[in-house]
């Protein structure tokens, strides 16, 4: 298992720098699993002591946001990298949350055993993952007869920005010509119903919506934008892009160039959609 | 008014077929106005008699969902084609919405006096129009200082199929070029926040988001699926594709077969991004 983590570790294109990080730590049940709320609510009411595991958790923020909803439960947080899922333990130990135990694991290969949890929760981590089928049936796996499987991915290709500068177009290609390259989906929030069904479940078992992301106010377009920028300055995404001959340097330039007159445009604004599914385990 | 009123109806491209009601009148408060909620319930719990605008409201079924968050207040329901409107108020009556009005108006020339609504609300009305701000400055208008302004408002380049067919993807083509020849536009959903910068409003004084539609069960695909079938089929979009030479009969053939095929695939779905904003008027 921990070469199966080292393997997925180098897959993580976007890789794990300073505004990344921070992104993803602006990630709340809230904005990031609002489709779940309502059935974690109704089935924590007449279930108290759920147990939900929580894939890929990253820096832990929605694991932590969820654990709020099911006080008597209890959420194992998971993620490939060590270190990672170590500072998901901090913040929830800053954060009081006394019901949430984080863990590395890797979502090919869950180490519980089969039915094991009420709920088994994943966010923007199979649109990562060279198998995102195979990671649909170990999650399915863990989860038990009755319980549900909630799952919420981008769709790389909706990216809404205004103003939408050449700059912006050629960086949003670029991300997913990247994603490509190392082994990702740039399709998948359209295709979730349809991994679920290659998976065995059936239509009737699956709920299906889709979500959004929006960053416009001065705060979240210097989080988003930063991001975005610093993916091309350095790190794993850079490196790909330049390994693989992608872009040039010259090129990535011009393009961090757009990200700062975006996060500099009052206007400016950023939607994503996101697929979801809740599946019910039959 | 009745002339700007004719003109406009000559240009709400999509057309009044029944498919394309029947999908109109799927929409609710909950499912089209879900980003206004909370305010609303905000509002009416400490001014139970809000007058609430409502422009461009078509069959009235989002305007008599509305009324239920305000059942001390008064809904003005308002459209520029004096049938439909008819409509609205018969679906209003059927549903004992006793505090819905409907009136026939044109949303550039709002026939009430300045500041006289603490709501205004528009849904999927702005981008069928020459003007958007010319729109956005009227409903302003009539919004009283305190009051809000809340606009939802597609992004119609932001259509996420799967499967995504070579027909799919050419009747989604076809669908933003007639809107363009007819005057409309493709993107309003991401310059919301512009739009109402235009108008004078300053970058605070708007809450933005994105919400989505999202059709995947057998019921939804068939409703939208045929909807978007029959607009080719047959009434003013088809039209005027075939006036502007933008399709052959041919070719609309062709698309119709997508759309059946898209309607008769278990694994379909079509997400579609729209942006929304909420401006507080100062």
């Amino acid at each position: 298992m921990a070469g199966d983590a080292q393997k997925s570790l180098h897959k993580y294109v976007p890789g794990h720098q300073k505004s990344h990080i921070t992104l993803h730590a602006m990630r709340t049940a809230e904005n990031s699993a609002a489709y779940l709320l309502p059935t974690l609510q109704a089935m924590a009411e007449t279930q108290p002591h759920l147990k939900l595991l929580d894939c890929g958790a990253g820096p832990g923020t929605i694991s932590v946001s969820l654990a709020k909803y099911m006080p008597e439960g209890e959420v194992i947080a998971t993620d490939f990298s060590a270190d990672v899922i170590k500072r998901a333990a901090s913040y929830a130990e800053e954060q009081g949350a006394t019901n949430v135990k984080c863990e590395v694991a890797s979502i090919y290969d869950l180490p519980y055993p089969d039915g094991s949890f009420d709920v088994v929760h994943v966010h923007q981590v199979l649109t990562h993952l060279d198998e995102p089928l195979k990671a649909m049936r170990s999650m399915l796996r863990v989860c038990r007869v009755g319980g549900i499987v909630a799952v919420r991915e981008i769709d790389m290709r909706m990216f809404n920005f205004h103003p939408e500068t050449p700059g912006l177009l050629a960086a949003h290609q670029l991300m997913m010509s990247t994603m490509k390259a190392g082994g990702g989906s740039i399709d998948l929030g359209a295709r979730l119903v349809s991994v679920a069904m290659q998976a065995g479940i059936q239509r009737s078992q699956i709920r299906a919506s889709m979500g959004t992301l929006c960053y416009s106010t001065p705060e979240e377009r210097l989080a988003c934008g930063s991001q975005f920028r610093d993916r091309l300055k350095e790190g794993s995404m850079r490196e790909t892009v330049l390994e693989a001959k992608l872009s040039s340097e010259q090129e990535l330039d011009t393009l961090m160039k757009a990200w700062e007159e975006w996060m500099a445009a009052e206007d400016g604004v950023l939607g994503m959609m996101s697929g979801e599914i809740i599946v019910t385990k039959q």
